[in-house]
């Protein structure tokens, strides 16, 4: 199932996309799950799914304006530097704990949004990513355990402000300029994607391909990012982690490569669907 | 006044601190404003000051179970650095822009609530801290409109475990453990501390001084906090900044000293009032 949340006639609202068309799930489960977010962490997912064979999908995608896949994580996790080539391309070394940095909900956008290049700086790049949406919440999260509570997963576009993020040693400004974080197109739901199903990510700009890994190659598994972080904070429902971006960066090429306005960026995963934004300026 | 977050027969609120009464805001407010963070944005805090001038306070105050002071803030950003004794003890150089790096707000405590050493580190540390929470929102405030866009000032104890603060170059996982931040006792509004006021912060662990400065040694003043911050993001109502700690970090000192089981920690700033908080052991 893949689900998203939206807005029509300027409501907030959620659903799941059937071929191009769409089942409004907030108007099945009204109170009792008024987001995304609440479905997920009312544990009806199942049911939705449920109630979506039994529905008409009426509403037609094109017509509703897409919303970051959970507009309202109450954290947002981002893995640093977990591809080797990544790795090496910033001259870093590979880590023995996952790096970890935060977004917040405001830096996001939706499929098919343009990201905004800032005003204070021209050095806006990209970054491919396959996110996790947490299902079940906890804290201590096994390893082997993990996949159990991830409810589905996205594409993310960590788009990131490379002066700003080299400021200082902490990269949270360069990582969480206004409308720089792609989400999207959906969550596709876990139950279509087998634990430790190798995905591949592929980043292009203006058609052109930029980056492309297989999760296999993950210095940090997605088991073992559920389990570093559920060690220092619950997990909870709807909670994101963006697994990190493979090499091929546009910071990191001869010459630079920096996204500008009426450039096309997409985000691809082939178990997912393709994230795609425009860019325009503040 | 002092305004704070609170629960009372397990039901959130929100009031002003009168004596040791509280004045329930929430009942004077109602859907208008269902908690601190809606009081601020809605712009009703004027207002909720008329309010309490009129009413009787009936509530004891420690007959409530503090929440911090925004339990739900959008953003919480701290600075990292910002005095010149901490930046040497670290070892570090004082950079030319504020470092910034991220909590979430799951990482937080109230006031009077015992902060948790967790189960995977004993490098519990202190970091007195004066906060700012954000009344009118805004993007590329100027340093010289900063001081209007506050809604008033708490104290605010940055825990941190020192091991996963530095597993990588990012500080996140050591500074969202969860329950080590701080935040309290309660909101003095703006009206009550003039801009640049010079205010004193001392930190105390089981009655012994551990760190002292006053505001005007920052090296990155509020209204440039504010400025910077909202460069990249709007900042909104309720957002919290966490202005940075002086030196005499527990971490730094010869021997090292940590926070254990049965220990009380204060953060106390003149202007503002004193932080409590024990410690236990997850």
């Amino acid at each position: 199932m893949k689900l998203i949340s939206y807005q029509t006639n300027g409501q907030d609202s959620y659903g799941a996309v059937v071929g191009e068309r769409v089942v409004d799930l907030r108007a099945v489960f009204g109170a009792r799950a008024p987001d995304l977010k609440a479905l997920i962490a009312a544990g009806l997912v199942d049911e939705a799914r449920t109630a979506v064979q039994n529905a008409k999908a009426t509403l037609p995608l094109n017509e509703v304006q897409l919303l970051p896949v959970v507009p309202n994580p109450g954290k947002i996790f981002c893995i640093g530097l977990n591809y080797g080539e990544h790795v090496r391309e910033t001259g870093k070394q590979v880590t023995e704990k996952p790096v970890i940095f935060l977004r917040v909900a405001d830096s996001q956008l939706a499929h098919g949004e343009d990201i905004v290049r800032p005003r204070v700086s021209e050095r806006l790049d990209y970054e491919g990513e396959i996110a996790i949406v947490i299902g079940q919440g906890g804290r201590h999260i096994a390893e082997a355990d993990a996949w159990q509570h991830i409810a589905g997963y996205s594409c993310y576009n960590d788009g990131s402000v490379r002066d700003w993020q080299l400021h200082t040693s902490q990269w949270a400004p360069g990582k969480n300029f206004w409308r720089t974080g792609g989400f999207g197109p959906w969550l596709v739901t876990a139950d279509e994607i087998a634990p430790d199903q190798q995905m591949t990510l592929v980043t292009r700009l203006n058609g052109q391909e930029m980056q492309r890994a297989t999760t296999d190659m993950m210095i940090h598994s997605i088991p073992r990012q559920i389990a570093y972080i559920s060690a220092f904070i619950p997990l909870e429902p709807g909670d994101v982690i963006v697994t990190g971006t493979p090499g091929g960066v546009g910071n990191k090429r001869t010459p630079p490569v920096f996204m500008k306005p009426g450039d096309v960026v997409e985000i691809e995963v082939d178990a997912i669907g393709v994230l795609r934004n425009g860019i325009r300026d503040e």
